[in-house]
């Protein structure tokens, strides 16, 4: 099935060409190979199949691959590793469209001087973590929870981690770019031909194009800087249970002002019980099928990994000195509080690895929430951003834990406090073997985002299935930035090949598809 | 004196129609009007004289404006309140544009809780210094060291200031712009209708656009979110002093590694004894007039001031306990260095204010060192950007350094240490009733410019005069960011209408002036 307005003939014509500029071998089209880009854990793999999928090996190849594109009118999705499950994995938007996977490009740079990297789109972070490690570099990766993906892509998809890296957008430092017509283009001082400052200031002269090329289809991102945290001399920090709902409130408000003043540098993540027991445990063990996970359900789970109804841990990197006022400080906000349990922690360089995300370590087994149901399980990530502020957040709990429940979907939801605002991180997990299970999620998912909405809450991201109604709800002006948005995308992309419809924004030739 | 292509009768019209639209008492067409307008502290007034200006009251009062320039093809040059001398002040690149002055855009509204402020361009930094103290609003301002100018305006050309909010275009959260079109947006969460997270969260959905208003003509900018400081229980830190032109290098070496490692948040300035003696003195005091400043002077100098060849203050914020242990670490860095003179600073909420630039309160006793000479004074900044070592920082001012002789300047140069960055600021200063030395000040300049790009250095910013230049410098791929810039500008502004040739990006129809 090619994407459409392509006709078989010149779908047969590109992939001659894309053969011929990749490699016979790298370029994908059998059924199973098409299966293998498909959204892994949507309902139903058909509706963002590719056509096929093409690997170039260089920036010299992509290239050439985005000519063929424009020379037959064919769209193209780039994935950098493909492995962001829960928003689509490596699917394309449009039904039809050449993935164009970028995973053979794993050039790894890193300045351990000035603690930058510049990589390809295929190093992953385990490629980065043991390259690090092989050549003692004294610099620690932000890896989110799940790192098997890309340092690239989750960069450019505004993914987050643990340390005070953890936004990884914002250390974006310098890309090199195909763009849509060809073109190569580096941002910022790298726009100067062998420049030394190219990982070093972002900005650059003139208007900066950095978080432009994220979540963004105006060009496919072939080199990506970023900055590495200076590996710290400690790391310390206090791991908090609380043990009512209504906790979340006042925990809220006690943590967002150490947020706002940097005297907390990472984003805590105040997260349910579900996060232990999704991925350590099955849901038959703790209620029978189809029934919902009632109090005591709750206070089983609770009990077995001696965890609040809340959980968080802060952290603080640097010289142990400085670190102990901080922890000390933090302790002292808490003083008064009916906190449940409260621990420090406390890692000094020399002693082992921790061997956890918050020390900069990737890790894969929370994705074991898959298994949650039993089934082919699968998750939807649902991601909106809301105020830093107890009544707001505890409201937004109350609001979406009545949606799960009214949807009988379980709970599963942290709040990551940024600087100035709280991401409502939800992982909608189900079984894609139940069908009366998977028949309710796209409609407890447009609840989702409805009720958001009326709150005038908007997601940062979402999944495939979802963009246009997504980038829908960002109404000012009648869409005025839909509007600014694909008013650049003709410009940069007249054929539209590159990622129709990625975060709602459609080329001219294909915008009646919006949904 | 109408812009390039514009007739007078079209000229007249166009008037006619801006008076209507902003009333007549506010379009400025005289002889004295306009020079109000010129660069203050050109050589030459004339080259970049406006024809006239106008000064809209409210963002409808914009788009109109810019309908009108759209109708007649009239370039519109927006200044905020066009302050930024040393960098050509309200004047616009192409001769002839019209300035259009947003400086009675003064609307403030502060979100104390969560620290943040929407600002119209013609906000000062003593106006909204005023408004916080008049509301007892426990939030403080980062400031430039003259402060005279807009809020917003120092914001989107990336002006810097001393406390940990230093870095002013990356504190921009959301904007409102009138596009050349007439069209208006709202960018990052402010693109949904009523989000209250417009200020709270940066990046939005999809592409984001904040940074691309930044140092830009892709719009007029008519609201800017920006993440105000909470006032910090104290503020510590150290004044050091350093006796040789060679102490830089390793100045730079202990400072860098704490500035990359977060223990030092804010950007140190390392800057030569002449800041303090062009502010405070004149040069005719120190040598005779037409004679460089010799090793004595510079000797007399540094006594009066009792400071060093180089001084630097560095400061932190927060907490007493924290600041506390992250001072104590910072002077062990320096321990066994030959260090000329290093005090400590202490403040606490309670003490009476400092009243400087490192306690975020708006100053302009700076601007005195336009006096330096005793003529009619001014200065044109350089500003190129290298890594942040000691051993390229050291080069870099002992090129410049000779540079300075060669063209009988007085040097005069600060190195901000920014994260991983070095921005190796220069105010060269001059006398614009010295015919000799006003000759020699274009070629000290793209000497400066020259040497910078044999090392594969560059300007972030630069004076309205040189834009073209500094733009040319950014050459990889045949200047392929220029032709991004350019092909957006056409997509946007195809009548041409907004600032052309604003860092060096110039609309199709005007394409042919650059210089």
């Amino acid at each position: 099935m090619t994407a459409p307005g392509v006709s078989p003939r010149v779908f047969a014509r590109a992939l001659s060409a894309f053969r011929a500029a990749v490699g016979a071998q790298h370029v994908f089209t059998s059924e199973d190979d098409r299966l293998a880009y498909a959204d892994p854990y949507s309902p139903d793999e058909q509706s963002h199949l590719p056509s096929a999928a093409i690997a170039p090996a260089s920036v010299e190849e992509v290239r050439e691959a985005v000519r063929i594109a424009n020379r037959y009118r064919i769209p193209l999705w780039p994935i950098s590793r493909g492995k962001n499950y829960g928003y689509g994995g490596p699917a394309p938007v449009l039904r039809g469209s050449i993935v164009l996977d970028l995973s053979r490009m794993k050039k790894i740079e890193v300045d351990a001087e000035n603690g930058t990297v510049l990589v390809e789109p295929g190093v992953g972070f385990f490629d980065l973590y043991d390259h690090l490690q092989a050549n003692n570099i004294p610099l620690w990766l932000s890896v989110p929870g799940n790192s098997w993906g890309s340092v690239a892509g989750n960069a450019l998809d505004r993914g987050v981690g643990y340390t005070p890296y953890g936004d990884h957008a914002a250390r974006i430092c310098g890309l090199e770019v195909v763009l849509p017509d060809g073109d190569l283009v580096r941002t910022g001082m790298g726009a100067m031909d062998g420049s030394p400052n190219w990982q070093l200031y972002r900005p650059g002269y003139g208007p900066s194009w950095d978080s432009m090329f994220c979540q963004s289809n105006f060009g496919v991102v072939t080199k990506l800087g970023l900055w590495l945290m200076p590996a710290p001399e400690s790391v310390m920090g206090l791991d908090f249970e609380f043990d009512k709902p209504e906790d979340l409130g006042w925990v809220v408000d006690v943590l967002a002002p150490m947020r706002r003043e940097g005297i907390i540098q990472q984003s805590p993540s105040i997260g349910n019980w579900l996060r232990a027991a999704a991925v350590l445990t099955r849901r038959e063990e703790w209620v029978e099928p189809g029934r919902p996970l009632n109090d005591s359900a709750i206070e089983a789970i609770r009990k077995r990994f001696e965890i609040g109804w809340w959980s968080v841990s802060v952290r603080c990197y640097g010289p142990v000195e400085i670190n102990e006022a901080t922890v000390r400080f933090i302790k002292r906000a808490f003083r008064g509080r009916s906190v449940l349990a409260m621990n420090e922690a406390r890692w000094v360089q020399g002693d082992p690895p921790e061997g956890s995300p918050v020390t900069g370590t990737p890790i894969t087994f929370p994705l074991a929430n898959a298994n949650w149901f039993g089934g082919r399980g699968g998750h939807i990530g649902y991601s909106p951003v809301l105020p830093s502020k107890g009544d707001l957040a505890l409201r937004q709990f109350q609001r979406t834990y009545a949606l799960y429940q009214q949807y009988g979907m379980d709970y599963h939801a942290s709040f990551a406090m940024g600087e100035r605002c709280l991401t409502n991180v939800n992982q909608v997990l189900y079984d894609r073997d139940d069908p009366d299970m998977m028949g309710r999620v796209d409609q407890f998912f447009r609840a989702l985002v409805a009720d958001a909405s009326e709150n005038r809450y908007s997601e940062y991201r979402t999944h495939i299935e979802y963009m246009d109604l997504v980038a829908s709800t960002y109404d000012f002006n009648r869409h005025a930035l839909l509007r600014l948005n694909e008013r650049v995308k003709d410009a940069l992309d007249p054929n539209g090949v590159i990622a129709p419809g990625k975060s709602g924004i459609w080329p001219a030739s294909r915008r009646r598809r919006r949904r």
